[in-house]
């Protein structure tokens, strides 16, 4: 994988200076923090790339597996919107959020030009948002699996800085197995399973022409499959421009697989939705993981076993 | 739990006989027959309890984890449809009905007025045929994983023979944390799983005012959770005049749930969803099952720790 700035003095006609946005807002929308010290690692490396950061006051709150009560938590999200730093980001994925999506007043959210960003469970919170308001939010890092890892990926921290400051105009990967495709659309998606979990809800953004991306942790392939097959008779596959898989992780084939893999699950996906499908997103439950912007207008093309994906088009 | 059968005295002004349809044909639709012998047991049962049995042809066929392929599947279904035995059952569940939806011929197989009889993964068929056509099926045992079992049990072999012979009228089961309820409404529901990934398709029924049964296995009380709340979110469990929870097994909680367990998830669905809930429906992936029949107008009591599904009213 690459990531293609392109050289100031190709475009030193625009005046507009890229300035990342410098302070960002902690909060644990979904499950409790289990080391506090990797919260004080995140906190620390986000310092050396430049961000200030504050932990909201319930950020480490404990309630059963979750990062305290709904109440606690929601909470902590009303503070977030109503806070003045610019990035709002989670501390960590679990589970949580699903059941909260009718009391998050996703007006204040969008109102407010934050910066939201996170992943997993937080794939409801984007595309709630979204759904909601057609508001602009992130797909990214997480600050204690992330920045709070022992071994943290440059690249992870490279792409994320870059990514919200709009440095980083095309994201290019190696996608050897990735159909031919020239599009642009909505770019919208993130785990698999909380996408799929939106199905028949206010919550599902409905998305014409877009670029939907996919990923997840710990489901079978027959999970996968299972999922998209949702995906595929709610009518959602077929509306978009192209599918972008990311990395599926941390699965077990059994013995009675016989042969059934992810693989198969991407020839049937293939074989069964004429739409184009891409593989090799970084993006994932992987140590690598590019920030993608959820509800943002963006290309995609693929060419000589790379793929292409234009975030950021100066205007 | 007891299964009440009224006495033929109190109603013998009917005149009508309770014959048990007596020839099962059995099909492979979703995964392969791991052991063949099994399956001869369950014939052997099957045989001892009344019924003649034909296997499809394709029945131990095996395509990756899945009983043949996609066409040999549907080419069994259909043949089941075509056949004269009056019941087709499955042998077993697994995964693969979910892909085969749209291939099926729903109309002949409400047209052909067979009793269509399995669990797990079935539960796609027994709601798709539903949602298309409004015809009754049945979730119940499969062959290879009831009768096919070494120590099979005699209460859902008993409960197998008199739901379709229609002599069980009412099934009664302790449930001694029922809410009060005394309603009446379409029984349907089965596999949670199965049931939540049929949201925003064209297979789930639009059912109002029904009685919603559902199970599940393997599924840690956060995807149980995450599943309901799907159904919450889409407006479908408060549509519902009861939500019955049957057995949900074989899940592995861990040290960060700290308390939070399938408890937490009854507790929090009742204080969410206004909506009489039912525990203890002998029901789901363990020996002792309900067969149940699944778009039929039923009725549910509780008194005095008891629950009173009314399966059968005489006219």
């Amino acid at each position: 994988m690459t990531s293609t700035s392109t050289a100031s003095s190709l475009h030193d006609h625009h005046s507009h200076v890229h300035a990342t946005p410098d302070g960002i807002y902690l909060i644990s929308p979904s499950g409790a923090v289990a080391d506090p010290a990797s919260l004080d690692l995140a906190k620390s490396r986000l310092g050396e790339l430049g961000f200030k950061t504050t932990v909201d006051r319930s950020a480490l709150e404990v309630h059963q597996r979750f990062a305290g009560t709904d109440k606690q938590r929601l909470a902590g999200i009303a503070r977030a919107i109503k806070q003045p730093l610019p990035i709002v980001m989670a501390t960590r994925g679990g589970y949580g959020l699903s059941r909260l999506l009718p009391l998050i007043d996703w007006q204040a959210a969008a109102d407010s030009n934050k910066i939201f960003i996170g992943q997993s469970d937080f794939t409801v919170f984007n595309l709630a948002l979204l759904a909601t308001t057609g508001a602009i939010s992130y797909a990214g890092p997480t600050a204690i699996f992330d920045f709070g890892n022992k071994k943290m990926d440059d690249l992870t921290a490279a792409l994320f800085v870059e990514t919200l400051s709009e440095e980083l105009e095309i994201l290019s990967f190696e996608a050897p197995d990735a159909d031919p495709v020239d599009a642009r659309g909505i770019l919208w998606g993130g785990n698999l399973a909380m996408v799929a979990s939106l199905l028949g809800t206010p919550w599902m953004p409905q998305i014409d022409g877009g670029i939907l991306f996919l990923e997840d942790v710990g489901e079978h392939p027959f999970r996968i499959e299972r999922m998209l097959t949702q995906l595929w008779h709610s009518g959602v596959l077929a509306r978009q421009n192209a599918i972008v898989l990311g990395r599926f992780t941390d699965y077990r084939l059994a013995a009675h697989d016989n042969g059934y893999n992810l693989d198969a699950v991407v020839t049937w996906l293939r074989a069964t939705v004429k739409v184009p499908v891409i593989t090799g997103l970084p993006y994932g439950h992987v140590k690598i993981k590019a920030t993608l912007p959820i509800g943002k207008k963006v290309g995609i093309a693929t060419e000589d076993g790379m793929a292409h994906l234009v975030l950021h088009e100066h205007a």
